[in-house]
């Protein structure tokens, strides 16, 4: 059995396990407050051109999310996000158990637009009483989205600009960014979020680090007393050097970049395989999630020596299925993989 | 300089280590429903002699901590503790974010007795308007202490006997446990924890593990839908497996009492050492942690090649600090602050 | 200028500020445990035949709605409602204050079928990542809803059932309830809600009470403690017997009724007017709200002397808007704004 | 049987009571934006002479105070207050229902020092580890206090003068202002208030008022969007003029004062009689509360036809109790408590 289903299936880039075995016996403060820290946050502040940014470490994406709005927002004040957003799908309600509620807005392809923020504020303003609803503060985005769509630069500006006109902060959610900036249509860069977010996280759990995301605040109001919020929320980890060593292993000579290439290179593989074969998809991508849409036939027999997520049924005999690649994803598995879907396709299908 | 001041200064055991080395490119399922998690909950299990107990792994202990009193409470409930109790000084209100009351008795050893949980039950029905004040519901309790101190049997006993009398969970924070089962004087085994408290953690980060702690529930009650309020607190990690691997490797072949004895030895020669001299203590103790009252002149000497951390003054002449040994403690640095004291506190002292 | 936008315009019922008045030099116990909140208690057990109920008294609907949502759930539950349900769209977050998600699902007219609820119950433990999403377990319903419609006793049943079924608690918002009973198509009565829900509400400050509404709870799980919770939401007025005396004057010789009928017998003067000229409605209905279809002209030229509610344009040149009568509506405004209508509608539409 | 246990037996002073009915059946807005809302508002503003405060009108003192927290404070920040402060005592874990740590400083009479708000601050910040917990940023006063005492104009100006200078925000809860500002040994105006706290409120549950409290918010910083977080406590009333029209007669023409003289001038004929007596006093004091410490025997004999409150058991013979008077109290009770004090006392201790 060979699993596509997600990217968090093996442990950690053989270079950040070597990080991690050669620093084990160091003794650093505790807390995020060691060297291995300093250096990996002086690191991503010069991969995002942003000297003055405040840079955390956490361990997942749920606590970053969470941390980040229980940091951002007055009692009264909402996340605004796309109805697939993953603080509004995937998270228990982590962020209402802050406090706060989730707004949503309709999205086929997991971006919302400037248009839809635009919208929402000057409704909620217009409304007589407006403060019999909760005041939209913060738009939630993630990119890739969890439909592996990707804010072209454009967009992102345009999310920006509302959001500073309206006063309102934006966060964006990069658990899987590296495999969104090494798309082969991607035109953002670090040093771009960095400009257009007030917050963001660059993804380490799914893009080679054996856990952690690492928060990027280049806004001061968000960054004020910020360590103080991960603590209350349990996400302060004493061994914080531990995500330090990671995130320098990862962004001291490119590693990121290279790892988020590879596994865009192996998914871009399986998308020509399927596109010779005409075969549609749920969302069309270019990052590291792929999902077609097969026949029930067809999955089938894949699901015999394949491992992948059910999205949704799309006719009485389709349904659309997520495979993922990821820096642990090897050319042997992706030929298997491949090889099968043109076999299957071809005579089942 | 070395480094005494607590007791999670390096990564991890070079058994644990070697464990998530070794599994590294494994594939397995996310979230904790790996074949890693199952095994260490099975030998954890096993150790407590306690068959039926639900066990889930937490990265962290503050995480741990706000979890369980989530799962537990309802809003008008309030966990009580010994004023010195964790999470009541030094988790940034972690149990008041998730909203509830911590209610403190005093302590002067770190523990609390059944006597003091009786009172306050007692005098708060006693009370005419009861219903205006937190309902006590869950005592919080941490063995080793904060000050390094131990609950003998009996002390538990009846701790566990007057909750149960009352109404009340007991909860057992074992952020240090191994370091408590190893001491001289314990009279407390897994199997006992698991038979008087409805809940307890095994700690890993202090003990041998790079990071993680394992929540072990024997009142079904608590178990009940525990794992949505991990992921609603961010703390179900997406490679959950890491914690299984760590757990298994310190509990499979007895590493986990290993590392406890370890470091309870190497502190029994410190304490020796200060024996020997006179010293008095902030408070005895028998586990890793070690709080002798010296001069300021003699801290000052000493402060010079080791670190340990500032308790409280104590006279106008003295202070409280502590230090700690670990699982990463060794003979050579034992003997070099061994040493140290005895020239320091005889020749200026 | 004649107000008919809203059900809370003016002050209560005369016999209830006769009651009030009566009262005031009264010396009793205070926060609920006086004689009259048991008075009015025991005649709101006895209108519901449900000796058992516990019945407690707050001062507003928000208030009694996060009271109860707050005393039913544990931290990672959520309740479902429509998307209009006004703990959803019209209370600021109140229930995401008390850390919990308010789950919608879609809605024309402002009712949720047991069909949704159950489709959304298997949907949830369908899901493999259910424990990633907010558990179900409160259905939120009003009755009359905010669109002004009413549940059938059929709709009531199949509701109740599916609750019973998957373990959710049923809670009916009974803001407007004395308008929904009073209505000629009503099929349901207080002892049918006291038989079907949990927990519901007998709104007070709409249905001729200075302010206050009786929160009934016919599930003991639910009734446990629930106190405590009213006061640490700033729900237990300390002059509680203020609540009681109102209560027990609408219900000690069926004046709450009386009140609903002569709201809802204007009410339907109205719609009588309006089915007369053939205007169209949002959505149809029975009790004291009204929610004809107009064309700008004609709201134009009505606005000169009537202020109704702005509720949603519904083509270029057509409105929709509400009014509402209520105990204090009297028959010379309703005359004059029939008159009004049906001048201009004649002349103007 | 005649009481003197609390100040919120009855319901309220007839000129209130003639205001609300008086106006009954005028029809206004919702939510507190009538113009008897307005009106209050200003009547109070001019006697606070404050121009440019923000007054708020809510139901009760927990709710008030739940409300000003929540607004106030970020989630990892902390009120503090006396040990007896109501937040902490009476209030069920409000503010903790909110998320937000109560610290409390010990406190003999109710009140805490500007030196105790600095040491506190101080000492937070000393600490190496001050993320790890709660940030003192809310100093939360009563005056009077729960214990009857008054804070002195330059205790208050200590107490403004260190909140400043060290960022916190200054809280007066005036549940009792009306008795407190009577007193003879009083020094402190409205005007005092409002130029040395931040925000304050007028109780007027207790001193005349069928039900509300007026906050008076001279922070803007406090005042933004106020309203929506009222709201989302449930603390919006929908017939927000009953407030206005009630605060409106009690401020236009001095009757808030008068009530407040009333209530002591009873209150010293009661403690002149217990001073001719040489009976003791838990806590020393000049407004509504008196706390004798008489014998059990007395108190025994008391009982018979008068009802206070027990306090605490001072001594095996001798216990403290409270006895309250109130705008509602009269001449004639007051005379028959003294009589029978006097023989009682006389006689009997």
């Amino acid at each position: 059995m060979i699993y596509f289903h997600n990217d968090y299936l093996e442990g950690c880039h053989e270079k950040v396990l070597a990080a991690l075995t050669k620093t084990n016996l160091e003794q650093t403060p505790g807390y995020g407050e060691d060297h291995y820290c300093a250096e990996a946050a002086r690191l991503i502040r010069q991969a995002c051109n942003c000297e003055n940014a405040a840079v955390h470490f956490l361990v997942g994406g749920t606590q970053a999310n969470l941390t980040v709005v229980a940091a951002a927002l007055r009692p009264h004040q909402a996340a605004m996000c796309a109805v697939s957003g993953h603080i509004n799908s995937h998270e228990t309600g982590a962020v209402e158990a802050t406090g706060h509620k989730v707004m949503t807005v309709p999205s086929e392809d997991g971006k919302i637009t400037a248009h839809q923020v635009r919208q929402v504020v000057d409704a909620h303003y217009a409304d007589e009483s407006f403060e019999h609803t909760t005041q939209p503060k913060l738009v939630y985005i993630s990119s890739p989205t969890e439909l592996g769509t990707l804010y072209s630069l454009s967009e992102l500006e345009a999310l920006s600009a509302v959001c500073r006109e309206k006063g309102l902060y934006l966060f964006l959610d990069g658990a899987r960014l590296g495999y969104g900036l090494a798309a082969k249509d991607n035109e953002v860069t670090l040093a771009d979020l960095a400009r257009l977010c007030d917050v963001f996280y660059i993804g380490g759990t799914k893009v080679g680090a054996l856990f952690g995301e690492a928060v990027v605040i280049t806004n001061p109001v968000l960054a004020q007393d910020f360590r103080y919020i991960m603590k209350q929320h349990g996400g302060m980890l004493a061994k914080g050097r531990l995500l330090g060593v990671q995130f320098k292993a990862l962004f001291e000579d490119g590693l990121y970049f290279r790892i988020g290439a590879h596994a865009v290179a192996l998914a871009d593989q399986i998308r020509h395989t399927l596109d010779e074969m005409g075969v549609d998809y749920l969302v069309p991508g270019t990052t590291n999630q792929i999902f077609p849409i097969l026949s029930d036939a067809c999955l089938d027999e894949l699901a015999r020596d394949f491992k992948f997520v059910e999205m949704e049924r799309v006719s009485p005999t389709h349904r659309a299925v997520r495979f993922c690649t990821s820096w642990a994803t090897n050319q042997e598995n992706t030929d298997a993989l491949c090889a099968a879907l043109r076999r299957i396709v071809f005579t089942i299908c």
